[in-house]
């Protein structure tokens, strides 16, 4: 027996198509008209588009961070993400300082174990290449792990030098790997929060501009420049401002092997939401940059500059370590330099890409499946098992009714933390039924997913540059 | 009784599958796994591709120039074009001056009539926007024609001026309606042609050193601009150069409503072959450039600048005037401005941009797909009809052996032309069977088709700006 | 005897020197300290500039227009040109329809013929290039006239067709002349006004309105391009937005020949000042742009994108026919299109340049001398007897108070119109003394000059392309 | 009694003219038509121009590297300047790690003094920015230092990261300091280093491979983002190629303060070069590139990307450690890291750009002067009394034949090094006669000057941005 969908629009990436789809097990097997349905669930879509999973590659679940942790884990991240349209997501794991890639590997796994449900990746984040490590990097293939990140900010930190980016792009190139990266110069923003807390500038605003979009753009120029002598194929994370967007227009007219995400919050708020009193609530790095960053934005999905809408959900409660509650927002009262960096939207990407890009004309609805699910897994080396409604594929589908309107609230959301940046926001566009691998997640309201479910996602290497 | 194709690998403009096809009628009703067999005519499709037809948007069959005509009329030419893999083509119907644009269609509409093998569309070429003709336009809206052509070039002949193609521009915006031009500056290029002439420079090659591409730029630029007031959506056909394809750039980053396409010569030949005893061959408007623009177009492709492919085929005789075949390239002995404008190549877009685009890693499968067949019937109206191999689509079939091989050759090439531009160059990559609306037209070398079996496409306005 | 200028300091285009200047008869003799003082004029200059007499390159003195004239003649705008430090300027020579140059050059002859009280050239305006008037060209570089005007705007009246600007360019550059060009494309316009007034759309700002700044743009690429061909030097007058300054500036990093002016008005004026009661005052073409314009304008100048800062100035009175003046503004009551076009600002542009770019850092004082001067002077052949104080230059002096205040108003200015668009303004900057060929012209607030003493001026071809 | 040039035409940046020039003492005091004779000595300059000195803003003379010392000190290097019509440079003290600043200024003073034969100047090198080193840096304004340089290249060892270029920067704006960066990727080329010699790639040419241009480009592009974020003046030395032109180009666009300089061997020779037997004579960083990247640097001096033409001198003997003279090239015998980086050009600077960029049209006489000459002066604080033919300036005079013709040859040039990478070369374009502070230096093939009449220039801080 199957699940058979009709009266519905398949939307993927190129091709809108009115058809039904049957799914038999975990996978999409066949798409025609007038299909018999004895034997069958029989789901009517009317109205509906029947579109592929969305697939958000950059999130923080359970993140470790000074003083306290993201109060989203697998199993309460998974559903919110289910509930937004999301079926499958990519974590980053975080190398420790002295520590291999495998024994991270290890401890995000035993993260995930049992709670999963929704299936999920893993990039590996490097912050220290000792000889050992670089030499340990292919093995993370047989892991099924295709992509590195570094980050070029966070002094002392997490931030590595041109000199490990460089070898870790040689390395990713000889081995069909992906190289991601986190475009600030560290170096520039480290001296100016040291002075802005020296001439006693403590407030969330300061965390906005001692991050100047200059330095953005900078660090993503030089990370295309690495790539270009290595001819490492790399991937530009939540660009926000027309100082980075423009280097990587540049950069792809030149067919340099670069690509690069936004986060659907880019789109949104300014750097003025910092200066709120409950501002603490918006910092997040890069931040939230300008109107005119968003209009730069629009256009770059628009004109392919950009291949992704992500999120970086990271969320740190507003009001935490009370309650039971993990350490949040509050922990840098007085001083913005100590307010964990990171925004809730793993649940609101879809709706409001739906929203403020389709409604609006700015993007087509097949474009809209394009950033959110099929380029993500082409990329990550996920396709053609997910990122489209296809025979053989994975049978990740959303039921989408195009004229579903909800007000965003953290009342309401899923996401497991006190606020919700873009409280109040009225979509239109939202899931009526998810599906993964055949099996209902989502139906309106109601959960039916269960922790252990979601399956870790072993990727395939030399993934296209689109 | 249907037709399932299976074993093929299904190559849509963003999606890649391994499924079987079934055909009834002159649809695709079914795509899935192990479909049931019996009652169909099963074809066999291991190690090929099945991708949706070819649509040609830039023809010109039967077209009447000064002293002759091009010699592939809308027989051998759409045999011709079946066998490069082509189903579907818009030809450009013209404007006499003084007439009515309905007297134009109805010409065209002669030509096709009993002849037709493949279907085929009309753009409407206005060379005289008399007011009684301005209010014409809107009429060939329920004629099936949503695309109006204006000429930048060829002044005191087709040339119109700016406060035409501005009027037009209008007309086409209000009324969902596409403008397309040639963009080349008419003026400039009289003056050039005029100058060669005096100074005795009279051989194949001045045509191309009197159309500059900064003339290209030039024209392009204008032609943007006045799109830019008038809001209308912008097609620039046949673009050749680095100076316009910098115009269209530029303008598609700023959001503006603007498309391009190249031909599929303009990837190859350079002006130095104008200089050969047999330059009259190649000579067409723009000219063929230089290596460097052939680079530029490719990376055009690329970072989707350009949307579409075609091949503004508009053949004539090399040795025209005997043996029954009408005058043709030797017009032009003495004058290079008497030869008449046009190169053969209906034929072969499909194949040498596979072999030269596909197999060298320059564009996916995908993006092959998406700009010979799925953007031209998105841009001009034809789609979901036309363009993807999906349930409910005319079953326009490519079964394409990716590694066929072929020399081409006018020896042995279906045009009606004694030449071939390509002549001698070895392709990889051909159709091995083509269907069109279910009926196969094309087995191996074998001719299925039959006269009059192609259909006129009446076409959908507000088409969307890609 | 001669006039002995101590105690200032010399401010030429790249040098500034603390010395004296002896003037004899017309000329710069001497240039050093201590000079010996007896038998001489000894004017002190402490705590100012010498500096050379401004040259406006874009002027319309006692010019037809439809249904009247500009309202200051040669004897009214050369004591107010003398007053704001402009001693020289060239005039526009306009060819009538059917008419030689001759004919027109000799009417603007007697225009000037006993009137003249600063030096003045002549460019000429071709309008209509019959085969004898091309013929014509070259003879006058014999009366002094080195350079051409082209206006591709005023479609059915002074607009020029491209054939004719392309024709232009080639005898231009045959002969060592510059081509200047009104680039707007007039076509556009044309439709764009008569659809205005279709609508019942006919106050001022309707002016602004139908010339969009994407029209300069396209016009400024059109002529470029065609120059670019032609080999021509180009000179663009009147810039006023980012649009057309793009294209110089791509242009010029090229290495084309082409160079660009931008005129005083542009800096400080939007097209909202055209939605004022009296905002017929402010209609010039092209029209006043936005504040965005404005900082585009200021930084082409300070990166050398623009070469010139001039005029235009056109006064024609806002309540004329009355009074014994002329028709006026009033002209086009109820009709933008009527509205003479035009502003006056031949006093104001040394002043308003100086308060607002030296005072603020935008440019030095040097490259406030190049701007106002020097490269008027080289561009349009008057260097070295104009452009510079050294010694055997004209002594065309200026005794700059660099700190002299002063309110813009009609009541004191001594144009010959009764508004100033500037009125209310407070600049800080202007000259005390104006000497031409080593007469005084202005002393303080007295006016010293005679009708008559002006002196044609003969240029000399071939001069640089800055 | 004083030194009278007569005949002459004196060049300045801006401005020609035809005067005498009357020197006393150290002093230019009057220039002039018809000047008394008596009590001169007078001096013909018929044909010849009159141009300020050239002044050297990047040399290294008797700088210690690893292994060996720069072959010219203070004295052969000052006498073959002078030759060249150099008559001031301005050197680099570079700071020892561990030391002080005052500690490396003084161990340049010395090696300057009782040598120096024309006047000189000191830039500051920072490597160690230690807290203390942090507060020296304003101290060095009162010992006439008013520029510093960094360098990101030269890993482990002149190299600093971007938190010491930051804080630098910081200083340099609130003292009215300029930051000069020698900008390539140090991390990035050491790994290219390291790969080339661990896979036995030791010629000469692997130095040109090793540090590709892109390199360049990025390192610009970094140094002015933190210019940008720091608002400091900004002058990126010796750039070579089109990657870094453009950013600087895209930067001077926005008003950014930054500029930039050449070197007079980048444009005429080629990474080709490196590949000769006697590669190693042209090994410098960053390296020779290509004639494509001539072109742009040509196009950058017209277009004012540019402000400075300098040499970068260092010569190394070819032929080293044998009859006394010190170690050189062949260091790097077998291992092309070895090889001492640097050319020897000072002697030859005006006379090839003379040669190229004059008399080939490139550039005009007078951007000849201020790129050689006004331009140095001003940016480093030496103006007025270098940089231009001014009353009131030293008289650092050449008398220049532009029709002089020369082959340069290590056979007759005065530079203390056994090739010259010129080797050959014909020029057109020599001074006849330098004048330094009124005291001729040369007068044809013949040395006037004495050791230890070149004095130390005390520079003015604040030096505008041009």
């Amino acid at each position: 027996m199957g699940t058979l969908l009709v009266n519905g629009t398949i939307l993927n990436a190129a091709d809108t198509t009115a058809a039904e789809v049957l799914i038999e097990g975990e996978t999409i097997v066949q798409i025609g008209r007038n299909l018999p349905r004895e034997g069958h669930r029989v789901m009517d879509a009317t109205g509906k588009y029947l579109m592929p999973g969305g697939i958000d590659v950059h999130t923080h679940l359970d993140l470790p961070v000074t003083a306290t942790s993201s109060s989203d884990d697998y199993e309460t991240g998974h559903r919110a993400a289910a509930f937004g349209g999301t079926t499958s997501h990519i974590d980053f794991v975080i190398q420790s300082r002295g520590g291999s890639l495998k024994q991270a590997m290890d401890t995000w796994h035993a993260k995930a174990a049992g709670k999963a449900q929704i299936d999920y990746g893993f990039h590996m984040t490097i912050i220290d290449l000792r000889d050992e490590v670089a030499q340990e990097i292919p093995s993370m293939l047989d892991e099924g792990i295709t992509s590195l990140k570094l980050l070029m900010a966070y002094k002392g930190a997490l931030q590595v030098d041109d000199q490990t980016m460089f070898r870790t792009m040689k390395i990713a190139a000889e081995h069909g790997m992906l190289v991601m990266v986190h475009a600030e110069n560290g170096d520039a923003i480290a001296e100016l929060v040291a002075q802005a807390l020296r001439e006693g500038k403590t407030d969330p605003v300061y965390h906005a501009l001692t991050r100047p979009a200059v330095l953005e753009g900078e660090a993503t120029g030089r990370a295309i420049a690495l790539a270009t002598v290595t001819h490492c194929p790399l991937y530009v994370v939540h660009m926000t401002c027309e100082d980075s967007i423009r280097q990587l227009q540049r950069a792809r007219q030149q067919s340099l092997p670069v690509m690069g995400e936004t986060c659907i919050q880019y789109f949104f708020l300014t750097a003025d939401d910092l200066k709120r009193p409950d501002g603490a609530k918006f910092v997040c790095s890069p931040p939230i940059r300008t109107a005119k960053d968003h209009e730069v934005l629009w256009r770059a999905l628009r004109d392919q500059t950009l291949q992704v809408v992500s999120t970086d959900h990271c969320p740190f409660w507003y009001k935490g370590g009370v309650n039971g509650r993990l350490p949040g927002k509050e922990l840098g009262k007085g001083n913005f330099s100590k307010i964990p960096n990171g925004v809730p939207s793993l649940e609101d990407r879809l709706k409001l890409l739906w929203t403020h890009g389709v409604h609006t004309g700015r993007i087509s609805p097949n474009r809209f499946v394009e950033l959110n699910s099929t380029n993500p897994a082409k990329i990550f080396g996920l396709y053609p098992h997910k990122g489209s409604i296809s025979v053989g594929a994975d049978a990740d589908i959303l039921v989408w009714d195009p004229h579903k309107r909800e007000t965003i609230s953290a009342q309401t959301h899923h996401m497991n933390v006190d606020y919700n940046i873009f409280e109040g926001q009225v979509i239109e566009g939202a899931p009526v039924a998810v599906f993964l691998r055949g099996n209902q997640l989502v139906d309106g309201d109601q959960w039916l997913g269960k922790p252990g479910n979601g399956q870790f996602l072993r990727r395939a290497p030399n993934a296209p540059v689109l």
